[in-house]
């Protein structure tokens, strides 16, 4: 390009810069203050390495043996999540600490409690497995389910920021469930309590609100929503219980909406497609919708292709 | 693999590279000429990094300062961008130019033209953080909306290629909306007109039709189709009004299908989940599915795992 | 971080490494003999290349010919792909087999086979692409769908795991189709059958089950399931026919849910949006939901943000 174009570029460009000089919140530039997303996502990626060690190999595992590389990974993910804790302490919450030092101290703590929480977290992640191997008469083999459901993928990666939250690192652990939720289509948020042998079939279109409870032995479809019954409360419902509670050994088949704090769906309740539930459901009861009423008519569709 | 296999290696070579040998649509391999997807999905990663400087930063931010740095990235974005613009012309337009030095002016002056909308763009995208800030109770903060939540980095990609679309240049504002799609399973014509103050919770499984008109303050919820009412048509339909338009103020919950181009929700309705809308709303009305009937019966699942 | 820092990490790491050391589904670690998950999405994205010569160019691409690449690229292929084909067949089936020999000389055997199939499934992929053309009124050109569209890219790669499917390889079909599912939404089992000219819509949240057949001149939107129509069976069900039979020239139209082994869509069908079918439908039907009935009342957000 010419030099007149070379000086409408240098107008665009000044433009632009001019735009960043007032306060939005778009305006936010302490960049090296923030939390970095894709740090974060790396920090996730060597989590499931280390869950499932040998699904989630790279070239370095295929070189060496598992006991000279894990090791390795720990101390790296360690010295990757503290730092990350470290930076989100402070761009959040500053003025809970004395200074720089606590919030440290602070991050240490937090990075090795939730470290040892691995082998917990293990122990549930088997409990998914064998769940989604019972609950699926598509799957050949649990390792097909380790290396390929999308449902044990967003399972694993909440399960992970689950704790992290209990630990009450702020943002982290939203955005390891919105990188899962990005890959899968299934929006668990890390605020939600869910038992062992939990199994997603299919998953897109999942939602599971900030204060829904699952218990043990749940099975849930593509398209079900565990959802509030309005947000018209914007911001001042922060913190409420707004969430269904599920029960144990509850099958909610695809598409069915859950909604509200106080709907309680009780053990053994089987909830059928499509159904849109507001009210509480006795345990022990299968619940669907009435069969629709279908209208049928002539398609005249029966020359397009003929 | 031996020489016997070599020798069949070689036949099924030969009997691929036979099969690209006549002019089907999938044969094209004018590939100097062709779009190039990585290319279009690199410009629109480094857009979102002019949009908000301080959250999609990378590397070379974290060194140098903001100031120095991103004039280099405004420059790469005009380059690229230009250079994607020319190919699209040519590719897709070549009979609407008198030569190829038309079809570059034109680029240029598009490619600037784009260029100078940012900070317009941007003054958009702060109304949307802003909505979303309001809208959804799980929110900790507008830095973990920017950094994490799928709606708006679906909107975020709309607007821009939005603004390309305006501007008329083939296929690259679709690619753009449709990188977006991959990663949030939302999916925005980017022909489609939507006003400030735009709020998509979840998002999963919305789809929003190319005629689609959305006034101010909108809130979206996942799974909400804003579509045509019947397909038909086909190609016969390109360029005619086929999908809603929506007033100012309007909440559509999740699931909720409103169809078809004479279809007019009115300012401040509430659209219930589930729904399917097919003719117009009048303003200030609250719509909802009527309670669905439901059937109870005994799950005989009680002993299942009990 | 200091000594008593580095003490705890080491308490850390070894009680992680401790945590492997019983026989749980997730701490097989044969690693080097298990499939590699992103050798397989390696081989999707170089079959993709070859698939569409054109549109999924790069660098290499850009710089020499295409016929002088494209020998080079099937060769690659063959070459992982035979690697990863010896893989499975080593780790699920090793007791089919009466040695390693064995089983490499059926994986080579498998590999060309399919590899010589690449035509025959090119054909059908040419009637994918005119049927997207034809049946979407937003769709600017034939170029624009192969560059953009997430339907075909989830078609695609579906025709391809589904030939590797029908030579009985294990495990791979599904991480390649779940490796689409992840980029589109679009849940489609190689399992399942599906006739020429097949075209899905926007597409997110589909979910097309193992023993499903499709017809010809089909064409599917957002949110439809061919499911099951109950999965209590778990894995007793393996194998058998639980998903629907479609017809040719059938339209389903979004968050359609046609459900059960026994349902046969006939010929010339159009499903309404929303519907939820478990029983057969006659060709040359349309059959759509009863209009829903709707609850008006005032929204009561007239002056919210007015």
């Amino acid at each position: 390009m010419g030099q007149a174009v070379d000086t409408e570029i240098s107008k665009v460009v000044n433009m632009i810069l001019a735009d960043y000089e007032d306060d939005r919140n778009i305006n936010r530039t302490d960049i090296n203050n923030q939390p970095d997303k894709q740090a974060i996502v790396d920090i996730v990626d060597k989590l499931m390495k280390i869950m499932y060690p040998g699904y989630y190999s790279d070239k370095v595992y295929k070189i060496y043996s598992l006991a000279n590389n894990l090791p390795a990974t720990i101390e790296d993910i360690i010295f990757h999540l503290n730092k990350q804790i470290v930076i989100v302490l402070k761009y959040c919450c500053k003025d809970r600490y004395k200074d720089d030092q606590e919030i440290e101290a602070e991050a240490r703590k937090t990075t090795l409690e939730f470290m040892g929480r691995i082998p917990y977290i293990r122990g549930i992640l088997e409990t998914d497995v064998e769940a989604a191997y019972e609950g699926d008469p598509a799957a050949e083999s649990r390792d097909e389910i380790i290396l390929s459901y999308p449902g044990l993928f967003a399972i694993s990666i909440y399960r992970i920021a689950h704790e992290l939250f209990l630990l009450k690192v702020p943002m982290i652990p939203r955005i390891m469930t919105e990188y899962a939720h990005g890959i899968t289509g299934i929006d668990i948020h890390p605020g939600a309590t869910i038992g062992n042998y939990f199994f997603i079939d299919h998953g897109t279109g999942i939602v599971i609100g900030e204060t829904t409870e699952i218990g043990e032995h749940c099975k849930i479809y593509q398209g079900v929503t565990l959802g509030g019954l309005s947000t018209r409360g914007g911001q001042a419902l922060r913190g409420k219980k707004r969430h269904p509670t599920i029960g144990n050994n509850v099958t909610i088949y695809s598409g069915a909406s859950i909604l509200g704090g106080e709907t309680y769906i009780g053990d053994d309740v089987v909830v059928g497609g499509n159904t849109f539930i507001v009210n509480s459901v006795e345990k022990g009861t299968r619940v669907s919708a009435k069969l629709q009423e279908l209208k049928y008519s002539n398609s005249g569709e029966n020359h397009k292709n003929g």
